[in-house]
């Protein structure tokens, strides 16, 4: 046997087990129920595509990291290494056959080489939805609303929705006349939280000299309310503009829909990528704002320009999978489950497979999943398995009467009929 | 504009647009639900591992097809082929925090650069459930039991699983002295249907001789009823056996839960892959037999063998999900849907936005999927883009009072409260 192949995953990669691929499943479930609930439709796109495709015009940082390779046909392709220029791409591949606006999303996982040090994965699932072809308060506010329900809807806890919009702050840059650095400006105070004030206003000196670092430190500090903020802010990109009058009538939405407490305008939130143009967001869990934010996004204006003339406007956001997780875990408000079933029925004489089975049947017709043991073990064994697996109940067929056991509890209820277990079992409160 | 990139996919793959995407996530959620029904519990392995791992000892056609490349740490990997390697690797690499038997689904993609001529896809959707630990009647007739309620689950109609015992067969190879060409026979056998009896014929005279050709086609030839042919096959392997017992096992099991009608014994069915060792099956709907088995598989002696020393036998099967959805599209048993969603709420004017997603929102916690129309359009324009998502109901918003269109009656009524149409729109049937 000295030929045997050891067995190994590639570092970065990660296999599922039950428990934790179940809390997973649940997870998504719940955050694709939220969006299908707001007319979102999922789309699917292939994990390999041209590498022309997925490069574009290419970018030092994801050149590095994406996987790419030359397929037995000669092609040269790559693995997807996010859900967005896919989508760009099917955009306008299928512009004929979409009508506008298109709410989408897509969950689908992703492929990136990262420097595991860091300790993020090489494989990870992106959970990305977005309005494209309405450029419309009623679109951004959409998605922001959307945020704040999906959260609520896995049981996240208190959240904060932090919201800004670049066109305004591009505005403010232009009124001091610094908007040929801008993206360097958005870049440096978009790393404020992690280099801190000093550091920022360091680069920002060197960027556009000390009175405009000024200037713009002052347009992205903390102030009051939503209110007061967005009043400060118009007036230092001179006065009521488009920009303003949209962040005004998304907060008329907030306040119409009794979500504004779930919202405020913060002027240092820039994200770093170069495509937003309007409004941009961050979501932080109150109860963990430590992690960072866990769904952003923003509205960008030429979405699929690479690939096509038509200009797409669109809104969107994207769950950070992976931290979310690991932030309800760590908030205790996830719990692994082995089992999807409520009730197993134990085996007795292996000859009985089919009355065990028919009991289990009779279950999940009644909606009450139930797994048959298979194999000839102690009863006492079988107790143990079905904990381990967290069901909770227990059924023993011996002749014609049936045994029900609570196995948490330890107790036996015996001589019951099926249709009184499934009574009792439908009616209990078997979590 | 001339540095447009065009928008293209690869040979043999595909993007899904949101009809066939919600219709194929319908599928595969009945087919989810049914697994957990019975307590099967998901897990999930990487796409990318270690060529090594997928290749084992090689093989001629999978090495030709296997997507396979040199990664940015030298690392030689390939993308996963099927499901059934990498299980085997992780029940190696995780034996110690499993408890047997282990009964886990696996629906994920695979990628396989074959031959798109014969309208096979070089990425496909895999869906597998096996029982690993329990060699048992009762864990074989369980994946049997789950077939059939599965299809039953997905409403594709009535079906025929078609039952044998390679073991069994083997015993009858052994009686006639032709044992060392079983693995040629079995290949040969299991073509009979494509090939045709003549063919079959000439192949196995070449192999075994005329008389002993002669023989295995008459064991493989139909019979009568599944206990007629136990009986036959019984009597021309030797007589009773552990194979012919077993059988005659699941052949009770499948009496005991009134199922016996959806089986038949069919001496022909051998798989054509090696590792198979007990039962195989296959799966046929009674009404489209032509596009071949939709389920198949069977119980193998030594899953884990490449990769450890433990014995583990194991019995599962596997959903042909493209096969098997073009088969219910040919029926006209899955209907296209654009949309979750079973409600719209018009925009009548967009400053209005918050209070259409008031109306949203409420609609949305009594469970009623609602889409809000984001841009002011003409309101027969709205009513067309709702109906070709398939949404039957919309809510115009028009002051306080509300009205609701149904679309397809194209017939409206005024004045409602908000509570009286999420009432009429809960009790009415819907569909």
């Amino acid at each position: 046997m000295s030929d045997i192949i050891e067995p190994r995953i590639l570092k970065g990669f990660r296999d599922f087990l039950p428990p934790s691929e179940i809390e997973r499943r649940l997870l998504l479930e719940k955050v694709e129920e939220s969006f299908r609930s707001f007319g979102f439709v999922p789309i699917d796109t292939p994990a390999l595509e041209y590498a022309e495709i997925l490069l574009g015009k290419g970018g030092g940082e994801t050149e590095k990291q994406i996987y790419r390779f030359t397929d037995n046909g000669g092609r040269d392709v790559a693995l997807r290494f996010d859900l967005t220029v896919p989508f760009a791409r099917f955009l306008a591949e299928h512009r004929e056959e979409l009508s506008l606006p298109f709410k989408r999303y897509h969950i689908a996982k992703v492929w990136r080489g990262e420097n595991t040090q860091r300790g993020r994965y090489r494989e990870f699932t992106q959970c990305d939805f977005d309005t494209v072809g309405s450029d419309t308060a009623a679109a951004d506010f959409e998605i922001l609303l959307m945020i704040q329900s999906t959260l609520k809807n896995i049981n996240a806890g208190e959240l904060t929705i932090r919201v800004n919009h670049r066109g305004l702050f591009n505005r403010f840059l232009g009124k001091i006349s610094v908007s040929d650095k801008s993206v360097e400006i958005l870049r440096t105070v978009d790393k404020l939280s992690k280099v801190g004030h000093d550091a920022t206003l360091e680069t920002l000196e060197t960027l556009v000299g000390s009175e405009n670092a000024r200037s713009i430190l002052d347009y992205i500090a903390p102030r009051g309310s939503f209110e007061e903020t967005l009043a400060a802010l118009t007036k230092a990109a001179g006065g009521p503009c488009p920009e303003s009058e949209r962040l005004s009538l998304i907060r008329r939405f907030m306040t119409d829909t009794g979500t504004a407490d779930s919202f405020t305008l913060d002027p240092s939130i820039t994200r770093g990528l170069d495509y937003y143009t309007g409004v941009v967001y961050e979501t932080f869990l109150n109860e963990l704002p430590g992690i960072g934010s866990v769904c952003s996004g923003g509205r960008y204006d030429d979405l699929a320009g690479l690939y096509s003339k038509e200009k797409l406007s669109g809104v969107g956001s994207s769950i950070g999978l992976d931290r979310l997780i690991a932030g309800l875990e760590s908030l205790g408000k996830l719990k692994g489950r082995g089992s999807y079933a409520r009730a197993a029925v134990a085996c007795i004489r292996e000859e009985d497979g089919g009355i065990s089975q028919g009991i289990g049947q009779k279950l999940r017709e009644a909606g009450i999943n139930c797994e048959v043991f298979l194999d000839e073990k102690k009863l006492t064994q079988q107790f143990i398995l079905a904990e381990k697996k967290g069901i909770p109940w227990m059924i023993i067929p011996d002749g014609g009467a049936l045994t029900l056991r609570n196995l948490a509890a330890r107790k036996n209820s015996e001589g019951l009929a099926l249709d009184s277990i499934i009574e009792l079992l439908k009616k209990g409160d078997i979590s």
